[in-house]
């Protein structure tokens, strides 16, 4: 994960996540674990209303293989949250996703993530190619 | 808690909820914990937005002393949801909310809960009269 | 649910459970809808123990309908707790358990519960009648 | 983070916790999210419980940086977790730990983890040096 500040223009893809009372933790502030809930809930919102994910059914899935997080400055129960997204490597059969945190209408991030998806068959769990209608779908996310 | 099916006439504001991936459990539906999660949110939103709560700061506060939901029809991440609020009761030091979770643009909800906020002393937690700004503005949301 | 102050002896079931650091919210405490996650737990790991329950492979399983909480006093992270557990009620589709939830070595509860589990079938999700063998089990939890 | 399989005898410290029924996903594993709380658990509590923190006293208090986690096999409620640690980095304000997530008893780790602690102020919320006592209380798990 580079260690430039991230800003708005270098994710392709924004969805707007309302924070949740619970996600604070004692110290008053969104709680390090819950950025992640935000990135599956981006990377599998994208997915699925592109119709190229329908967890229950479909024969390939995606599993989650990595994750990571750099916490840059403190967010906040009730803010409004944009988290941007960009498809930072297509491998044959992993997707590496890159992640930005934003305040609503704030131009760096207060985090920066990476999410890797493995493609793999929903029985056996072991590696498959990336379907072909996902792979040229997220071209257009690819920086 | 009545056993009349309540539609969205029931409730006095409503705030737009995203679900969230993690929200699905085993079963593929929103886990009836989470729900909570939802009602606390609103309740506390609602408080903190107004200017009625401010939780790190005030010397008066208010703890959660009894919930209760029914669930009656399934909801699941990616929906978007409409939760409603009510003021049922305002006690001396406590209010009764009532809430009603609403898949997006549903007319009936799809569970129906209950929310009891005591307001007490931030340091002693023990109960302290409801503050006055705060019973006036709640009025608006009595049913 | 009622009013008088439970103990350790009004439940025939206890599971000890870790808090976590994410269970306690903004006020240091752990957040009401932490509890349920515990009675959910609970419940359920009992079942799947007894060999009452497999979710992802049986053709009845158990939903909630409805639950309730009231919170008499604090708990926090790191405490660890003792989370009682008895039968209420068992209907022809439905069981009522009662929970309590009790520091470790305390003798009176710090909240209180009551969680209801419909069996459904699981491809139409519409009640069925409890299974004999889950039944019978439980009739050793029952007050 | 090594791409060695890390072994038990990696780790300096153990914990033992249980999964929650609502850890699972729609897949019927642990959500990779929830790994990060697990983390978060056993951090904490080995400092809570050593005397090297008390996170709504101290003047000085450790907030998450970065953190990271590769997910090499399933694991999934109600399987007994041990989660191992030990102190991969001592540096002047920072201490990078480095976790593995066992089930109960087996030997490979299921998901390894790195977890970076920066103190600071509790006020300013800007870097201070590790308090003494934690690092040299911290000396017995570096590896």
């Amino acid at each position: 994960m580079s260690d430039a500040v991230k800003t708005r223009s270098d994710f392709r893809h924004f969805e707007t996540l309302s924070t949740r009372w619970g996600d604070n933790d004692m110290y008053g502030h969104v709680n390090n674990v819950v950025y992640y809930a935000y990135f599956d809930t981006v990377v599998n919102r994208l997915l699925i209303e592109r119709g190229w994910l329908s967890p229950l059914q479909d024969e390939v899935i995606a599993l989650v293989a990595q994750t990571q997080c750099r916490f840059l400055s403190s967010i906040a129960f009730p803010q409004i949250l944009e988290i941007g997204l960009s498809v930072k490597r297509l491998g044959n059969s992993s997707v590496t996703y890159q992640l930005g945190v934003f305040i609503q209408g704030a131009d760096n991030a207060a985090a920066l993530g990476e999410f890797v998806h493995v493609y793999v068959d929903s029985q056996t769990r072991l590696p498959v190619p990336i379907p072909v209608k996902v792979r040229e779908g997220l071209l257009v996310y690819h920086v």
